[in-house]
């Protein structure tokens, strides 16, 4: 079983210091909803979230929703092999289920997850689909307890797919934290959580991308 | 260089046969635009294509928006050593030029496609980023000239990402074909123009997940 956790994902309805702004109050209104129960989009609210803290590394949800169709995708998660988290920006961590279909369409994505935020889980014929809880990075560690967790950082030791692959093969529980956010790096709060941070390119690959190879390169350590 | 060809892709515009029926003519006028300059998606105009042929195949342009973003995210692509076309079930054939950043939200994806099958082409300061032609895959094939033309179906002789992909390295001007469509086979059109069709795996994975394999493979096999 393979832990895929997904830190510091851009993933997080509009945070109150913005509820005010022009533009966020129109969008709001346009969408029927209130502005804390809207996905933060950097598509639709680039202009309000420049005072933001850490505003680079904020509002792409769309950047979640193609790694998770990734992983999901993978034949480790259809035969119930990977274990998923995604832990946001502000701290919430959403697990996915086993043999959960995720919409592919990103505006039913955005539905689901804007319906996470208010009712904290999403349920289908008595199992959870998704469940939304308030940890850290720290505390989602301690929660799973990985025999081992390993990041993924362009400025961690160099290494390869493969390599880490075997690595984390070796455990029975092995946890791989990639981030889930499109420029920047991991915080310290993660980073001092991790047992091994490794570089697995030269260039800074899209966190799908790198989901994708990673996974395959864990089933083909596993089934070897 | 590698030539990726998606092949037979459910990417179009919704077909003469379609224009008349009651949900499409309101599809359309909710989006202001005539029937013929929309796509054909099964998301929203399910009911329309139960008549159509090939209906199974066909109006998933998710599945290609997708595909295009796990392929142009590799550095394979970024490093201008991966040539991209996506050959569609009405035979048309689109041109990926080099290093298009295609849009990650899927409506703009679907703005820029519709523009694509208006215009024909979509340039960027004098470059084609996108070019629409009128060609079967044996005219595409017969116009590129690959060196060796290999396809991956379900129902090839069982083989290996790793070994097709130490094939196709063998050669100077190799073509990877992959079908674009949700469920079924390669029809006969195709299958005539492949050198070999091989099984990469038990499961019918999306086309997506085999994209990001293979190119990682590939490029595994040629940076040894």
């Amino acid at each position: 079983m393979l832990i895929l956790i997904i830190a510091e994902a851009a993933l997080e309805t509009i945070p109150k210091e913005l509820w005010s702004y022009h533009s966020i109050r129109k969008h709001a209104l346009l969408k029927g909803k209130k502005a804390g129960e809207i996905l933060l989009d950097r598509g639709y609210h680039h202009s309000a979230m420049i005072k933001l803290d850490n505003a680079e590394k904020r509002g792409r949800p769309d950047l979640i929703h193609i790694s998770l169709l990734e992983a999901t995708s993978t034949p480790l998660y259809i035969e119930g092999r990977l274990e998923i988290y995604v832990h946001t920006i502000t701290d919430k961590v959403i697990r996915v289920g086993q043999l959960v279909r995720l919409p592919r369409a990103y505006y039913r994505f955005e539905g689901l997850m804007e319906k996470l935020f208010v009712k904290g889980k999403i349920n289908s014929k008595g199992s959870n689909l998704l469940e939304l809880s308030d940890l850290s990075f720290k505390q989602l560690i301690s929660k799973i307890r990985p025999t081992i967790t390993i990041g993924l950082s362009t400025i961690g030791e160099k290494n390869t797919f493969e390599e880490v692959a075997k690595e984390l093969a070796k455990y029975v529980k092995p946890a791989l934290v990639v981030g889930g956010f499109p420029r920047g790096h991991f915080s310290k709060a993660v980073t001092s959580s991790l047992n091994a941070l490794y570089s697995i390119h030269e260039l800074a690959l899209q966190a799908h991308v790198v989901i994708a190879r990673m996974i395959y390169e864990y089933e083909k350590a596993i089934y070897k």
